[in-house]
Order: structure tokens, then C-alpha cells, then sequence
């Protein structure tokens, strides 16, 4: 990739960690996408000095693109593109077509609020936004803030400002990218394939093992860009190569695919939700939720048009509620306690009767911090799966971290399972 | 504060967008905490050169402290103990005593999973990672990555170098701080106080128009950094500031609760979620979800101790299991529609009495993106809230944005909900 590019994410709430910054991450996978390099991702608040000293560092690191984003709000403490300006010496002057624009964005959504637009402050606002640095140009706002696309000139590389909310910047990516400055900044790229394979119980030193090896018998290793990562529980390696190399990446896929067959779920990018919706195949599922409380079928009902097969679930929380709502026999909790592969196996059984599902998978287990004992300590959880005509499958698995590790391992858990079962 | 503090967060899959970094914040926090102020983030992947460049930056911004996360695992892609010894011209020696140490813990983790502990492999990881730069303390590992604090020298600034996995990372910070080379470059922060408000309803516009009365009529308001923030549907305003403006952010706080008093649910740090736990002062509740699909239940169980209060759900995504195990009648969902007010008590009502609940919030709406309607678009969600004993009480409303957001904010909703109806 021969273009680099770096990424600034404005905010003191982003700064502070109050705030998940989700903007620095999507763009650096859609710059990715397209064949720029990203170097750099640096974060600074609100103080235009910290702001104006990151895109220093990025110009003199030699970037050729940077994309800023936030700080683009009517008020006085947003200050990206005066920042920029700034930094480019290139003078603000007001843009009036924009003006009249924003103008009308606002008259809009006040009168939807049946308030005043136009009022001093609202008006001051207007104008701030309309302020472009000379030379740039405009991206229309989908709220109510306008990006800049500001060309490269002499050292100091192009610059696009978008704004903070997710959601705007995300809309107004396409025509950020068809600015002239910008794509006049990205045309030297080289376009680069991208391809994951996943896997579930495979650790990172097992396929770190591999890897050395194909690194020391392969020609062409090199032209591989690997990482891998771990991830909820699974395992992901992601390879970046250029066409030339694709020869070399099918031999390396078909190497670790061979190397562990037993643990590797994906190498077509789907996951295992994709999977399951697969392997489902009209079927319908019900959950039984002990532990994880509602979040396997909260992850179920993340898709668009999983009414089609999620017929429901229970939580299960209460023995009460498990003896009440899905049948389980009081005895059997008695016995074996509410933990255990038998009371899965009865949770799962009555999701099944109970919701008329055709599968249906449960959880109980000690999630902690409290609850633990010798023969169960905190992570021991159990699941089961239930398929209406056939036997009962139960597993007893102990799940490391704290509270909401094992619950997130839970529910991955419960996936794989549910696939496991369904593709046996 | 008069410490100043950057952070390099390391690794390309955190760099290209793949893995949410979880450190950059927690250290973030962490800093703030202690009265450190925090003027820049970055991340780089694993690139020497671009994470030297960084610290370089960062040098030169005059900081007094650099916390760098990740890179410190056995393999050779892990460099940044290597880079740190470059950047501070300080050569590698092996540290004997933390060669040996790691080798236990990787010795006791090997019997465990039976396999052979002294391969060449392993022993050369081992000893990558007991390097330390000279001058260096190691910071005694929680993992198998031991961390390394560089002290100040001349221009360059006290450096802490800690490992990418979060819960190492956090375990180790407490020892970290205690480093001479660190305990030594924080020793001049000035603590602030950190209050919090929060408002659920409240635009940013709004609050920012009383926040600009307050700053011509207030003196000593410079005093006070103030940042608001939406997220997750609640409006947060936190403020950071020195002792002797105590009573100057009293006064801020009084002006604004007084001004926004209708949404303002929080003065105390206290969230939605902890009041919710106090208002039940010891009854239980219950939950019937449909477009939420169990986020609310995830939510409610997130908590330890939950047990104590959350008897479980029914998520009820298909009208059947409306029917069948909330007792909804069909008829009902004939008349109105499953996305209705009356669907959404029935559904309250069922689980209170179905599950011998206290109370119960139910949730069914139109996620998206499909099946909206002219009279029920999507982001229209109808929310019932069923006490034994008492009338239902019933709300719809129209949330904005995706699914994702759509249920995101239902569920925020769900509990505002439950927590106005128990404190009224």
C-alpha cells in the first residue's frame, strides 16, 4: 500500500474514556478497504494546541492523508476546523451557500419542535459551521455539521474533518471520499485482499506454532500481511495480501486449515451467527437462560429478520422461574443443584415443549463474583441442547474472568454449541 | 493538574479497527483519577518505527509520563519493550530473576494442560520477555508478560510499559504506579473532583444554553471543565475540578438541576441502573420482551447479586409465545397489532403474574428494518409497566437511528421506565 494515511479523533469525552470511540475504528477498516495504509490513530480533547500538534506529528511522519473527526458542533468549544485552518494557514471565510443550507436543516427541525429558528444564538451557530478554510471544500452535513476536504499542499498532506456522531460521519463518508482533495490524495493506492479464518478453542500459541513453521517452509511468506487476535473467545486471523500473492495465501489457508481441522469454524468471513442461521435451515429456536440472562437471545435478535426463526426465550433467572416457566422438577434442582447438565438438560427440554421450538439451547452457571464453591467455582456453566425427536446434548464447560467475561464466553459458547449440534 | 500523560496503545488489530481498544480509556480513567492529566492517545500497529515516532511525539509535547499497552507477548512481533530500550538509548540486559519467575508460571500452566514445558520455543520466548532496559524496574507479571518502568532522563519522559490483555493489564497498574521511575514522575499532580449529573430526555442543546448563562453570571466558572456528552440515550455533564471551586460547582450544579429539574435523574455518580436496584427496595421484577429480545433481562443480570431481585423473562418474539406464555389474547393482537399499548400491558401483566413478579416492564416495537408502517414506523416501541396490585401504566414512543439503536435506546427506556413508576 503506498498510500498512508492517520487518524484523529477529537473529544474530550473520548479522551477521558468516558465515551467508546467508535469513529477511529471505522474509518481506519473503510481506508483499509480501499487500499490506504492507516499509520497512525491518536486521540486529543478539546485544546486546539493538542489538536494542532497531532496533525503536525502526522504531516511530519509523512502521511498523505489525515482524517480528523468531531469538534464540528455550532458551539464555542468546538474547534476542529478553526484548528485545521490554522494548521494549513489557509484563512476561514464564510461560505453562504452553506449558511442558507444548515439554515434550512435547522428551520426544519425546529419547527417539528415548534421553537424559534431564529434566534441570535442558533444563528451564530449557523455561521460558525458555514466557516470554511479557502481552498477547501465542502461536505454537505446529513445533521446539521459540514465536513472540509482540504487539498494537500507543499508538505502538509489532504485533510477531510468529519464530524463526531457516528451516524453523520458514517453518511457522509462516500461523498468525503469523491472530494476532489481527497481522492486526488488516495489515487496511488494499491488495493489489498482481505481474508479471515476463524476459530473456536484454538489458542494463540498453537497457531502462532504454525504460522513459524509456514513462515520457515513457504516462499512468498513475507508478501502475507497476518495478525492474529483473540476475540470473545474465538481465535481470528485476518491476512492482508496484494493479488500476487493470492497463490501463497491459499496454500498457507489450506496448511492451518489442516493443521487444526477440529477447531477452525470459518474461512469464508461468515460467522458463527451467520452459521447458525445456515445450519438452522428453517428450523425454529428457543432459549433457556440461566447465567446469561437474556444475552444469548439478545444476540439471536441482533439480526434483521430473526422473528423468521427465534420463537422466543425464557430467563430463567429464579429456581422459582425454572421450575414455573420451563418444567424443571424441583427434585432434579434439589439433587444435582440449579448448576449442573441435568438441570440443562431440563431447562432446554422445556424451552422446547414449552415455546414449540424445533432446538432450544439453556444456560445455568456460576458467573460470580459470589456463588462459588469447590466442586463449582465461579465459571463453571453448563448448557444443553434440546432437539425436538432426538436425545438431549449437554455440556459442562469452566469459563475464565470475571462476571461479564463468563457471561460473554457463555453466550459464545452457546452459539457454537447450537451450530455443533445442528451441522453434527 | 501539572502532570501531563500521553498513552501508546499498540497492535494492528486494535489499529485497524477490529478489536474495540479497551485500554487506552481504563488507563485514561485511571490517570485522571489520580489527578494526572491526560493529553494524548495513540495507537499504532506493530511497527517499530511508527511506535517510536509516537513516543517521539509524545517526548516532544513535553509530557511528564508515556503508558504504552500491548506488544510485550513471547513472539517476535511483539516488540515494544525493544522499541521503548531503543527510543531511551537504553540496551537490553536479561533480568535473571524475572527469566526465572516467568519460566514457573509457564512451567505450572504447561503441567496443567500436560504438555512439555522446556521446547526451544518456549524457551526462547521466556527469555524475550525477561529483557529489561537498563535502568529499568520490571513490574512483576500477572499473565506471563512482566511489565518494565522506565525512569525520566533529560528530555525524555518516565515511560510505563504494560501488556495489551486488559485483565493483566489492570491487575498489574496498582504496581505499576508504585515503580520508583513512576511513583517519582507523578508526584507533582494536583488532584480534582470529578461530579457528575446526569439527564434522560434533556437535548445537549439545551444544556448547553443553560451552561452559557451560567458562564456570563458565575464567577470563577472557568474553574470548572466541564464536558457533556450523549450516551446511550442519557445526557452526561461531568465536571473536573480543583478543591477551591467546590462551591463554585455547587452553584453550577443547583442552577442546573433547578433549570432541567424534569430530567435530571442523577447528582450523586449514581446510574439508572443502581437506582433501579434501590427503588425495588427488596421487591422483585420481571421482564417480557419482544423487539428488546432479552437486552433488558441482560441488562437487569449484569449486576451481581441480581438474583436478589430479577425472578426472569419471558423474551416473547413471536406472537405465539406472546400468547402461550404471557397469557396475551390473540384477539388482542388481532384488534391492535402486536406493536400496540395493549400488547405491551398484557404482555406486563402476564409476566407479573405468570413469573410472581412485583413488577414487570414489558417492550415490543418495530426494530427495523423492515416491518414498519406509515402508522407504526419503525423505531416505534410500546412499553408497559405492570405492579401487582395496581393499574398498568403504558407508553409508546418513537426512538431514532438503526436497529442496533433502536434496541439500545428501548432498553435505557425500559429502565427509566421501571424507575419513574417505582419512585412516583
Amino acid at each position: 500500500m503506498s498510500v498512508r494515511a492517520g487518524i484523529v479523533v477529537t473529544g474530550t469525552e473520548v479522551l477521558t474514556g468516558r465515551v467508546t470511540d467508535q469513529n477511529g475504528p471505522w474509518v481506519a477498516g473503510r481506508l483499509l478497504d480501499l487500499g490506504v495504509d492507516v499509520a497512525h490513530i491518536t486521540i486529543c480533547g478539546d485544546r486546539p494546541a493538542d489538536l494542532i500538534g497531532q496533525l503536525r506529528f502526522l504531516a511530519d511522519d509523512g502521511v498523505d492523508l489525515i482524517v480528523t473527526t468531531g469538534g464540528l458542533g455550532p458551539t464555542a468549544d468546538d474547534l476542529t476546523v478553526a484548528a485545521v485552518a490554522d494548521f494549513c494557514r489557509r484563512p476561514l471565510h464564510l461560505d453562504a451557500d452553506l449558511e442558507a443550507h444548515i439554515a434550512d436543516i435547522i428551520d426544519r427541525w425546529m419547527k417539528l419542535r415548534n421553537a424559534d429558528a431564529d434566534t441570535a444564538p442558533l444563528r451564530a451557530g449557523i455561521r460558525k459551521q458555514a466557516m470554511v478554510p479557502d481552498g477547501a471544500a465542502p461536505i454537505p452535513p446529513t445533521g446539521t455539521a459540514p465536513g472540509v476536504a482540504v487539498p494537500a499542499a507543499g508538505p502538509l498532506p489532504a485533510i477531510v474533518v468529519l464530524p463526531g456522531p457516528p451516524r453523520e460521519l458514517r453518511a457522509m463518508w462516500p461523498n468525503a471520499l469523491t472530494a476532489a482533495p481527497i481522492a486526488a490524495a488516495v489515487a496511488g493506492r494499491v488495493q489489498h485482499r482481505q481474508e479471515i479464518i476463524r476459530a473456536y478453542g484454538l489458542s494463540e500459541a498453537d497457531l502462532a506454532e504454525t504460522l513459524r513453521t509456514a513462515e520457515q517452509t513457504m516462499s512468498g511468506f513475507d508478501d502475507l500481511e497476518i495478525t492474529t487476535c483473540l476475540r470473545h473467545g474465538e481465535l481470528e486471523m485476518v491476512t492482508r495480501f496484494p493479488d500476487h500473492a493470492a497463490a501463497t495465501y491459499t496454500a498457507l489457508a489450506a496448511s492451518v486449515t489442516d493443521h487444526h481441522r477440529k477447531h477452525i469454524f470459518s474461512t469464508d468471513g461468515s460467522t458463527i451467527d451467520d452459521q447458525l442461521v445456515a445450519a438452522l435451515a428453517g428450523r425454529t429456536v428457543a432459549t433457556a437462560e440461566s447465567c446469561t440472562g437474556g444475552m444469548v437471545a439478545a444476540r439471536l435478535t441482533d439480526r434483521a429478520g430473526s422473528s423468521a426463526y427465534l420463537v422466543g426465550g425464557v430467563v430463567a433467572y429464579a429456581n422459582e422461574t425454572k421450575i414455573g416457566q420451563l418444567d424443571v422438577p424441583a427434585a432434579l434442582i434439589d439433587e444435582h443443584g440449579a448448576v449442573s447438565e441435568e438441570v440443562a438438560a431440563a431447562m432446554a427440554d422445556g424451552a422446547v415443549r414449552r415455546l414449540g421450538a424445533d432446538i432450544a439451547v439453556s444456560t445455568t452457571g456460576v458467573a460470580g463474583p459470589g456463588g462459588g464453591s469447590d466442586a463449582k467455582p465461579v465459571g463453571t456453566v453448563c448448557f444443553g441442547v434440546a432437539v425436538a425427536g432426538c436425545p438431549t446434548i449437554t455440556v459442562r464447560r469452566f469459563l475464565p474472568g470475571d462476571r461479564a467475561n463468563v457471561r460473554m464466553l457463555s453466550t459464545v459458547a452457546a452459539m457454537h454449541l447450537l451450530v455443533g449440534v445442528l451441522t453434527d
